[in-house]
């Protein structure tokens, strides 16, 4: 179904030729200051056009908000908006539809519904991305006002330009030793992850904030765009100030969740979190994150490469992960397939398509990660008021207790 | 929470040290053979003392089926299930307790929930996967019998030893030239994928299904254990026979399902699909997958880059995914950390812990890739369904309906 | 939460004085003939202005449809629709503000919020329908189209004015005597749920069937218009040609959800299925609906004072049930109340209410029954269809299966 | 399904002639003080063999606690809890099993699952409700211990025995004139939901807390008993000290859910809130509850026939309904029907059967209310939690806000 999310709740529609796409977020506190432009900022990143690295189509994407919202605050009721369609009619009948196009969802929405809309990719469309990063944007105003939450995404590679030591590969030594945690992730990628800013990102046109390999990647796209062809590439994306005791032990997991998210992503095929299929080759030894007192007082990892999470909850340190985007199955180039009715015929796609869609996946990661975030901060808010209205525990082994502090921490009158 | 699933659902209870583990199993359809064992055979797949590179605990894990089955048939109404534990006291004070294990989930349910488990672990014991291979077992009982589906998971990596080309690296050649597609999965592995069964996995101890690369495994098994360490791995899981036209298209993609379902997994950091990662490194027009008909009239795709899945929805090609588990965090070597108040020392856990835990993981790969399978088919079939009780579609141009074969296909009378 | 149901799902957003008031209907099964007329013809019904009887604002209420269809038919993706607000200002003012209106949403709203829309009603006004009545509206004609379903509700009551016998109340005899269900339900009402059209309806100004009993509701809502009052009502509905097997046996009954859709609309207090609360009084042995073979070879019952529902599934035979609401709470009327900081005072609405709800809540209740069959006709597919493609069951004493004809009826080729 | 609730959510297993039945309660805040016993006790006052008046089977029932808690008190982690059936095995062939007994569930589960449980009630078994009541008594004890909240159910009707003025019957006078509320309810009944106790209840083995009455009731039922015959009943039930602003606006007004939740109990046919039915009767200027400032410095209602819901939210005042069981299905009597295969005959029930189930209604009754008001606690908490964290609102109209109260009272830390 096209909802997402348990307390705080999205739900879209649209396809790409229809009047508009949309989305209803359902469950916004009240009481949030929110104006259009919150939402259109983080739309204006999503959309194309927005340098001569993807497609030159020049989509408006200005978003309406219909309601939820009085004198520019949230009232608690949803927040209806939507974002017309430039161009609303039906797709034109051209010999390229007799083709599902290879890797495409043509086929399989064909298979799924028995009909399909007349552009092929229907709500497969980039444009349903839409409702997500709208959505996104709210939860992440939010996270920020009431917990100074921080959420940077990043291009960490694009084909087999990498980031330095982003995730760097296996050195597959003839021996079978063993790595060290630094093998999998370098020292400078791990202070990257601690500073990065939206702005250094936003400061190179790849979205990759590290400008040496920001060029390279530059050249890497032009070559796949001469081409008629198109590239993969990763996305890192990073939480800072995130509250401890987020996401559900068993099926809910924090990293299940988020996973989850990142794969509902158009083109993505690949999540790891922390150290990632790389951590898999260090041993425990070496992986496991010691605890240390902080000076704030705080318990804290002194490495992290669980990536903030523990068990399947978040544990207070910045929370990273990384996806995995396939290269756009789209391509103008001529392909050797077969038609719908088994027909071999070579399908070369028309006009102009993105031969890369990383840099602008960046606003996407964000968004859903805003919204995993936000839905688990409501369900645990619900649990953490609801034992603090409890009598004190004063029966248990001292081990088994937060030495008694949870009550008087979130003690507030009763409702 | 601790259900999974919409319309086949599992909802799980227990700890490491209550009465029992059990299950509730929902939505089963009516009229399926089922006795206990088909659910113990999964179960004893599952459980720790098979081998000498496990725990050498040895826990019988039988299953007592308590209701929707009457005569060895179900009945569609809720399959209840229990399995006692078999040390029920709360755990005893040790001077460990004072520690959260690094990397365990001890320090993050207390954030949580105020409170934990005496055994630490709790709900993040192991004991609670019992739920998930029993339910897991169900799915798959029906799905062989209604679909013909196979499922086999088995061993991929133990640290850095891996089955030949499983996921090969990145050869990360001073040059940003693109890969092929052999680069990112061999030949050998394609093949792999079609032909392996439970049967040549079990062969293993290990359950990795190439007698050479088990053995290295095991040596490095044996090397983590000889050292009171632990080492991580991969698990790799092929689904065949799976139907086309399952998944939801925007946040239920397939594949947004299936990563949850595995990141829900106790030690899980990382999930792929397809050629994964490493088809991020190669252009869509060596990643595509070109259609072609089939000899039995069916179309299909003559490559399978996309692991069976494009545009989150099945194809009716193999469905095939990695999932990356971490060296396990219990470990009996001394680890300088932290006490829970925050006074620095040294915690070597007590007694024998599983050195490795991906040869045991492989049934509950197996059943988590069972339940999202299911819950998608009972899905779709609704759809599908509620299509064919209408009138064909004459008025659409023929390229966006399924050549008018949907409801004669499905065509049933009326309920 | 704005949103209702499982494998059918509408969720709504809007207030009183947005943008505008919407819908996204997800789950509706492709290939259903959709144009916006056919959801404009049940908000037509639903709006005010239709008679002298109802608020005189005449709103227009046009639907646009934004997304889900191409040439007419729909596509299987969510259904986007909206109503524009005719006047999308914040509401001025007025020192009625200060009050929060006895017995309406106004204080409760600032009780959950904190924060509630200038209009006071915000979400609670009665605008909110509109997007439950558009849904409603497409499940229907699903129903109508697959099944021949026929929803017909209809006034059976203002203030003390009820259509004869529709739920006649306890004769309360000086004796604890039985009654006969022929009390509760007279043959008269028995045959008008049998037969009433929506024409019938429609042709009387307060949608109740019997001309004389309309008139002398007329008068009473007229009187209570000249006295600046209000006054309640009740509406029953009816569905036939519902199949069999609809609704889940515990907590999902199909009367529970339909009680639970009833009470979700505006200024709902009572539901009751079948005999209802009267029917509590008649012993089991006049009360239980015996069954017979009718003429077509289809097991019925010779009565349906169970109201098509038995065990919480449906039997086939005609649903019925009664719905109460409450007199409106806004009236010109002064009344003596307090402002929200406790100062006593008098508070008289501004503007023209509408005194007598029912028969605009007429087309609601269509709707949200509609719904109700709608989400469960899909779940009980999926059941239905998972169960046929497994193979007989033959190991089963013969009272204990469908004489082992469910596989064969509904029989299908695997998908 | 066979799950309630969203975050404090029950899931049930269980038929008649199993090995147990069971739930799993997930979502119980962590902390709270828990044994058997205080599940135990609303158990004992579900099961049969109490009183003369009931079947006098006598069931155990006796609890075991799997998890969820250690040491007595609760870890935040699903309960699971089980009671055996005393009779596993499936029933033994009888002829009379060739009849699907008059209005029971025999029929539809057949129509639903083309099989059935050898009891034939199987699922639908009374003995079903012993996970609600379990999960409700828990939810009882955690609303009790943090709000002070009381929850009293009582018999209101046996028949046509009626608790004076409970919901005395429309005067149907030949005049339309006005009611007037006292008529709907009288003041005595308005007294005796301020006060009654579940002590008073339990005083009278019909549970109707008026001695003259429950004799009467008492003399009906054995009348039914005696003619091997049944009656049906109505239940009342009070909810005292529920926190203000609890329920959803739209679909899942406080009242929708409580309709739900009582509208799933086995035999319910009909619910009302406040004045209910009889309230439709009522004019508006008669039935709305003026607002007065209480000598608590809280503002409360004069009168409450709204019965504590406002807008489908609770508004601090007393919550009451009433819920109306038919007479039981099954009876010894002779009843003239047809078998499965459509054969004319007489069926008469073997065995000894309930004449009138509601004195064992009342624990059922509380036990749904309770789970209806848990889960809005946990919802409306995480709400309120999560405004809390927001700067104050400064920038509304006064009239729009909770005069700047609500940020201050709940203020917490940040988590």
């Amino acid at each position: 179904m096209s909802t997402f999310g348990t307390l705080f709740r999205v739900t879209t529609y649209g396809e790409s030729h229809c009047a508009s796409v949309g989305a209803i977020i359902d469950g916004c506190p009240p009481g949030l200051p929110l104006v259009a432009q919150d939402v259109q900022t983080q739309l204006s990143r999503r959309r194309p056009g927005q340098s001569n690295l993807t497609t030159p189509r020049d989509e408006k994407d200005l978003v309406h908000l219909q309601s939820g919202t009085e004198h520019g605050v949230t009232l608690g009721t949803p927040i209806g908006l939507l974002v017309r369609n430039e161009d609303q009619r039906p797709k034109d009948y051209s010999e390229t539809d007799l083709y599902p196009r290879p890797s495409h969802a043509d086929w399989t929405y064909l298979e799924k519904y028995g009909i399909k809309a007349s552009s092929g990719g229907g709500r497969s469309s980039a444009r349903e991305t839409i409702g997500r990063v709208a959505a996104g944007a709210i939860a992440e105003k939010y996270l920020k006002l009431a917990y100074g939450v921080e959420i940077v995404a990043f291009v960490s590679s694009v084909g087999k330009v990498q980031l330095p030591s982003a995730a760097s590969p296996s050195s597959q030594a003839s021996t079978d030793d063993d790595d060290t945690v630094e093998d999998a992730l370098s020292p400078e990628f791990v202070e990257l992850l601690k500073t990065v800013t939206r702005e250094q990102v936003d400061a190179q046109q790849t979205r990759c904030p590290h400008a040496e390999t920001s060029e390279r990647m530059t050249q890497r796209i032009i070559r796949a765009k001469e081409a008629n062809d198109s590239i993969g590439g990763t996305v890192t994306c990073v939480l800072r100030n995130v509250p401890s005791g987020l996401g559900e032990p068993v099926f809910d997991k924090l990293e299940a969740k988020l996973g989850h998210a990142m794969l509902s992503i158009p083109a993505t095929k690949a999540f790891e979190i922390g150290s990632g299929f790389r951590g898999t080759e260090v041993p425990g030894s070496k992986h496991n994150d010691a605890f240390e007192m902080r000076a704030d007082g705080r318990m804290g990892t002194r490495t992290n490469w669980s990536g903030g999470v523990q068990g399947g909850i978040s544990n207070g340190e910045d929370i990273y992960f990384r996806v995995g985007f396939k290269s756009p199955a789209t391509i103008s180039q001529g392909q050797a397939t077969a038609q719908y009715d088994g027909t071999p015929g070579t399908l070369a796609a028309r006009g102009r398509h993105d031969p890369c869609v990383v840099p602008r996946a960046v606003p996407i990661v964000e968004a859903m990660a805003a919204l995993v975030i936000m839905d688990q901060v409501l369900i645990q808010n619900a649990r953490k008021t609801a034992a603090s209205l409890l009598p004190p525990i004063t029966t248990l082994p001292p081990t088994m207790v937060k030495m008694g502090k949870i009550p008087e921490e979130t003690k507030e009158d009763k409702q």
